[in-house]
């Protein structure tokens, strides 16, 4: 059976150089974000460009179709007795579904759609950085209007059996429909302002009288990978203005933080955060058939990435344990606390602002639904362009009582609808409900490997091992890479559909214990 | 005359695509040396390799040779009553022949030989760096043979009309001859053994038993870029291993630096080194037809570089009026100067040692001599490989008056033969008497700008009028490209054929102040 392996050995090293032009584009993206002089933009604009047409058309060519014709019909002429490895077999299978549906999606989109759609991006980033700057939507309107238009003629030419949301939001949360995410989140519209409400004059340190130098937070980020056991030969940390964390070949990750004046905590915290995403891209898998550049060997949906980057960030870095743990460095550094509640309740404000990358676990959630609303409205429910101000400040104002004073606070704050991008929000509060149920399944795991203490996870970072939770996200979560959907993998790792009761109670008892603290 | 601007562009656009795809191969190297972590480097050495065989391919292709043959008709179709410009057709001409030189240098390798010269090039390397650990020659000896056997096979397909080694000398110097290069270095020979005997007993600080923290020698080296006007907006320096220059755009410009312990004046002279490659790039010419996609946009050879560079550590740096403006900024970083003349001595050892990285401007020469006699020797004249310690060890005892303790010390120091890179040295060498010529000229022009002085460069350098010196450069040097070759520049811009003269005028010049100062 020579051929047999040749024709799939052949695909394979197809996508290799696929994978290897992608991560081509992931190094200069990592460049430009961190340390590319101005000038450099035009020229780097241009090779992205040249990479981004090369990468279309290697993922839209005859040769390419070709290839997937012949791995799949080698596959389908393996007899059942030279089956050796199941397991391989299925792989292969699953590969080749998941190829096949992305092709199928680049080659139903017509190239001059592609086009307009590269321009009306272009456009519309420029447009709202514009607006934003004036706090003037109206700026940015027709560039908004004009992205939705191509989102709809998209989700037409995909004709998917799903609305033109649901289309556009298949990338990032495969599967997902509008039904299933009222339910998930219809409990958290009614308790999430309830909770709100609870903790109205609950008061702390949050209003940063206070900074910490530049030098000592870098000092104290880089503290907290080295606790975290950060590889220096696999993992390097830079400067950003907007903190990311980017994968640049199989062993080669990278991460930025950024220092916010006038908030102490926000380096320390985004470090955090993005180390969560950085941990999950490192423990995915590297067997045959599910490495780097085949589909089961790349993360399953952005929520469960952010799953994984608001468990360190929020359940460990904002634990009160963890504050017990750091809040003397901090001190040392110029941060007014005198003990770890001090520092606990600093790292959780409770409070409602406008905006929604500075918001807390309490908050972020009403964010999310606002934007999840709107842009379900925009897009399956015809939501008129000039209505989304007045809409945003509505919503604002009912589920957190405050309005945004301008358009910049307000519905113009996200960079996400600037470049036509719909459908991702969902999965930053996703991720708060997943991170809340892996938790409880890990907190029984601990139990049973001996972890005496009503609060495992607590425990562990009281007494300094996040290794024991990173070895159970590892076995449990990571390593299953693009196997299944979110939604699935939630109900194998925890034994329970999805809910976000976890979630909520998880909020509802970190609030009692804040709230007995003050 | 539609067509007629039509091919031209064409070649133009295609030009600039594979310029794109160079700079992004420069982006990968600038990445890999600066920051990417050591675990990178295989999926980074197959990204490499991966653009190198594209980039290989569009510069041999049929389509490529279409493209030139179709500007060059288009180019002869002009009649002499429709040329506005004789300018512009005199570039668009050179271009071509430019071009074709590179095309038919590319079309007559065989692409078998490609392939083995790259795995000779990554194995020589792996070997080197194994026998230089070992210091064990022996270790590298077969590799180097190999690389030379596959260096004369290019030169016969290659045919030029020159001998093996001055056809591997073309990509840094064009039109040199060994016969020019005897000339040119005999004066040298004879004269910088004579000089350095004359030194002898000449003492100074140069046996650093003092160092300067890391973090001042990164200060000061800032502080000397910004004093030479770096922009921040098109120009970014970081630290690497081996100090480099490298151009990622015509607008975004990267240099390096590094701190070698016990060397406390390393990282300020190598930054200004790299700091005159950088600014040669800077000011070349971005006219139409004489911008970066085509060859007259581009340095004209690596002795010019190296004239740029050596200029600006050596004849400014390395001055004594320099000295004066910096020492008591050296001093209060913990360097024993008590006065500017205490400072030029340090940067100014003047004496002999077996590395040619950490020579100074009297013995570099020598090292240079001694490399290019002895690969000229292996390529040209059948030096047995294994014969190349003992070779080289006689070399420096006879010049230098030094023997080196072993291989590592001795003939495993250079990177370049390791990756069969032949033809290189000289242009060092070059470097240091072009900027000799250059300098005289420049001291000419200056005092007709009424620099009322006996030393005008070094009355600007006092003055903290550099800005002077670089605009002169700017007008006689970097502007004009590729448009003539390293020696038909230096007879332009200086009026006489290249010459050792001035660079031992200069030279002893030099010597002669520095005794005086013991």
């Amino acid at each position: 059976m020579k051929s047999h392996i040749k024709s799939w050995d052949r695909l394979e090293n197809y996508l290799v150089e696929t994978r290897l032009l992608g991560s081509i584009q992931n190094t200069l993206y990592w460049d430009q974000n961190t340390i590319m002089p101005p000038s450099g933009s035009e020229w780097r604009g241009q090779q992205l460009s040249l990479l981004a047409r090369h990468l279309h058309d290697r993922q839209t060519c005859n040769e390419y179709v070709d290839l997937i014709d012949d791995a799949e019909a080698e596959l389908a002429s393996v007899v059942p007795h030279e089956i050796v490895d199941e397991t391989d077999i299925a792989s292969k299978t699953q590969n080749l579904a998941l190829l096949k549906q992305e092709l199928r999606r680049q080659q139903r989109l017509d190239s001059s759609w592609v086009g307009y759609m590269a321009t009306a991006k272009a456009q519309g980033y420029k447009l709202w950085q514009e607006a934003r700057a004036n706090s003037d939507f109206a700026i940015f309107a027709p560039a908004l209007r004009l992205l939705i238009s191509l989102r709809k003629e998209q989700s037409t030419q995909l004709a998917e059996p799903r609305s033109c949301w649901e289309t556009l939001a298949q990338p990032f949360e495969p599967d997902l429909s509008k039904a299933r995410l009222y339910d998930l989140f219809l409990p958290l519209r009614h308790k999430l302002p309830e909770l709100l409400e609870r903790v109205k004059g609950y008061d702390n340190l949050h209003k940063f009288s206070w900074d910490i130098d530049e030098k000592d937070q870098i000092l104290l980020s880089e503290k907290l990978l080295k606790v975290w056991a950060k590889e220096d030969a696999s993992v390097v940390v830079s400067r950003s203005p907007h903190p990311f964390s980017i994968t640049l070949g199989p062993s080669d990750f990278r991460l930025t933080n950024r220092v916010v004046k006038g908030n102490p905590l926000s380096c320390f915290l985004s470090t955090a955060h993005e180390w969560g995403h950085s941990l999950y891209e490192q423990g995915l898998p590297s067997n045959i058939h599910q490495w780097f550049p085949w589909p089961l060997g790349n993360a399953t949906s952005m929520a469960i990435h952010e799953s994984q980057s608001l468990f360190w960030e929020n359940r460990v870095a904002r634990s009160k344990e963890f504050s017990e743990r750091f809040w003397s460095d901090f001190a040392n550094a110029g941060a007014p606390f005198k003990s770890g509640i001090d520092m606990w309740q600093a790292m959780n404000p409770l409070a409602p602002g406008w905006n929604r990358v500075e918001a807390d676990e309490l908050t972020y959630g009403l964010h999310i639904l606002i934007r999840t609303d709107l842009e379900i409205e925009l897009l399956d429910n015809d939501l008129e362009v000039d209505d989304l101000p007045a809409e945003w400040n509505k919503k604002y104002s009912d589920l957190l009582g405050i309005t945004p004073k301008n358009d910049a606070e307000g519905c113009l704050q996200d960079v996400h609808w600037s470049e036509g991008q719909f459908g991702y929000f969902p999965s930053y509060l996703l991720g708060h409900l997943i991170s809340a149920q892996f938790s409880e399944s890990m907190s029984a795991a601990l139990k049973l490997e001996g972890v005496n203490s009503p609060d495992p996870i607590g425990f562990c970072i009281g007494s300094g091992k996040e290794s024991s939770l990173l070895a159970w996200l590892r076995k449990e979560v990571h390593h299953y890479g693009r196997k299944m959907n979110a939604e699935a993998l939630v109900e194998k790792v925890t034994g329970s559909p999805l809910s976000s009761s976890p979630f909520l109670n998880y909020l509802s008892l970190k609030l009692e214990r804040l709230a007995d603290t003050t």
